[in-house]
């Protein structure tokens, strides 16, 4: 959100966009239903790197869909005709998910777990993987947003036998790359590890929120396979769901994304510009952290800055959360997660004010 | 498509595109999950007329798919929850027509029926009764392009007694409205019908083709409900699966229709561009019977010119349709049904000359 209040567009995006609109030579065709082949391959070396060992070896590939729903939608679509073992969901994340409801719909059980701990005030390494332990067999794994959560070596290995053992499909969700670290690889770091080990899994990858084009949806589900023959098995029968569900995505995302993502001059401009989002969100929580400091709340507010990304838990109980939306017409989720980049200079005074008087009504 | 092949794009739509992108004031913001509320009631009101009863009554409404797939689908998988009695498809048109798959995924069973008659030479009124006859009772009647049907009063009477009598749903698919006849009353009057008499109907309405923003399936899945009461439950319950599908529908297409339907000049303009589609679609089918008339072909050709819209029967049979394929590289379905815009200047006498030859082989 800017300081106005309205979404975040970067500038080279708005730039593109009337570039496209002046050319001429444009085709306004229908796109092929397995989307725009450049915008694929574009997003494909965005997620996993220029000179990815996967995309050389062909066993990576993409369709481009509407929205992360529709990647979602695709996806559990395939999975539920043509991996019927498959029977649960397991959602980990450190925050609620939407795809809940998605599987749910298709007959799958889901298990949905929240890896925050609100006591510690922590994304929770070991609450993850009590998750792990309670997956069943044969099930689906979403891997949300568990940025925050730092593997050791040996917790690596004992994920991946977990995985093994317990022939768990992984179905990651990389909603907006390079907005969580402002930096494009480390956002990626978990599923890097997953395709250098040559594993099979789908991923759900949005492009709408890191270039700032929400009235879009632009989306690609990833497909990892074991090899390229697999892939394109893979590929063809998920056309046949693509046909019923939309037929033909939307290309004026498409084209703008990948217009950027293909030029060196305009990719540049844009990491910069997300790394400054980045460095604004970070600034807005040091300066609630500050503000808090200064009158005198108490409690450490370091998991304020400790978490990544442009939402994140203020660390109140639900009291102290009805506080803020009875009294102060702050309305904050009960799991007070709020979307930080919503914080300007107009509000950051009132809003500190408030939490402080909620610690301070609540603690005594 | 244009003499050029490439598709065709109204000038309008290309000034209005241009217009939106210099707007600095626009907010990409998420749409809402029902789709853009102004671009719905312009759908609807360019559906059914700005004076239509039933828009001022509210029992119409509509949700903002994408394209016409996301429109059939969406409204299938409606039926298939809250109309459980509802087990099998018909889908009647003058052509073979893509839903049938959607349909069928989902467990309906389905049966198509093309009422061109190859003998005649013509859509066939007699065929659509047999069709109706032999639809079982609860069943979602498809309704194609059937645009070449007349209906006598007599006609009229019998089709509503058929549908109330087997409790039939009916579901129309209007693709281009305005590219069938060049007006845009006349291409939409079956569905005219039904809605003033109060029956509830879905609706699949394309605003890709007749736009030319082929690339963007811009669709909107129009109910007319019993009630204003009974629209608001089918809206509510349309939203889950919205969700799930794509979550919000992409902004750009819509935003363009709605510029042009809103401005009383630019929706000239537009409607001026449809009928000049339309005379030059013509114009290529006269083109093409006179050319034949001058070869000596033997047969009418009236046939081509009695068909309304972009794409007709040539009225060939299998052999005649090989010869063209495998002698002449000119690739025509088995039906011999082609999009005429397709011909032009350059390859016409080339066309024409291949059909020519076609029939004398196959008549000798």
């Amino acid at each position: 959100m800017t300081d106005e209040g309205c979404p975040w567009v970067s500038f080279v995006v708005r730039k593109t966009r009337l570039q496209i609109v002046q050319d001429p030579s444009l085709n306004y065709e229908y796109l092929p239903m397995m989307g725009m082949k450049s915008f694929i391959q574009a997003a494909l070396e965005l997620l996993f790197g220029k000179h990815s060992q996967a995309i050389a070896e062909k066993r990576v590939g993409g369709v481009h869909t509407v929205g992360d729903s529709g990647a979602f939608q695709l996806g559990a679509q395939f999975l539920r005709t043509w991996r019927k073992n498959l029977k649960t969901v397991s959602i980990i994340s450190c925050q609620k998910e939407q795809y809940g409801l998605i599987f749910q719909d298709m007959g799958f059980t889901v298990y949905e777990y929240v890896i925050w701990n609100p006591k510690k005030l922590c994304t929770d390494t070991s609450m993850f993987f009590e998750a792990m332990e309670h997956t069943p067999a044969d099930s689906i794994l979403v891997i949300g947003n568990i940025i925050d959560c730092r593997f050791s070596k040996n917790q690596w290995t004992k994920l991946m036998s977990i995985i093994k053992k317990k022939q768990i499909f992984p179905f990651f969700d990389i909603p907006c790359q390079g907005l969580s670290t402002g930096n494009l690889e480390e956002d990626t770091r978990l599923l890097q590890y997953f395709v250098s080990l040559g594993l099979e899994f789908f991923c759900s990858q949005s492009l709408s929120k890191n270039f700032g084009i929400y009235d879009e949806g632009v989306g690609v589900l990833v497909v990892a396979a074991l090899s390229n023959r697999n892939l394109l098995c893979v590929l063809s029968q998920l056309m046949n769901y693509v046909r019923a569900l939309w037929g033909n995505p939307p290309a004026t995302g498409a084209r703008i994304i990948t217009s950027i993502l293909c030029n060196p001059a305009l990719f540049g401009e844009w990491k910069q510009s997300l790394q400054g989002v980045v460095e604004n969100i970070m600034l807005i929580k040091e300066k609630v952290k500050e503000k808090l400091r200064l009158l005198g709340t108490p409690g450490s507010w370091n998991h304020i800055t400790e978490q990544s990304g442009s939402h994140g838990y203020l660390g109140l109980n639900y009291q102290q959360v009805e506080f803020l939306t009875t009294k102060k017409h702050i309305y904050v989720p009960k799991s007070s997660r709020i979307n930080f980049t919503c914080i300007n200079n107009r509000n950051i005074d009132y809003i500190t004010q408030s939490i402080h008087e909620a610690v301070m009504l609540t603690e005594g």
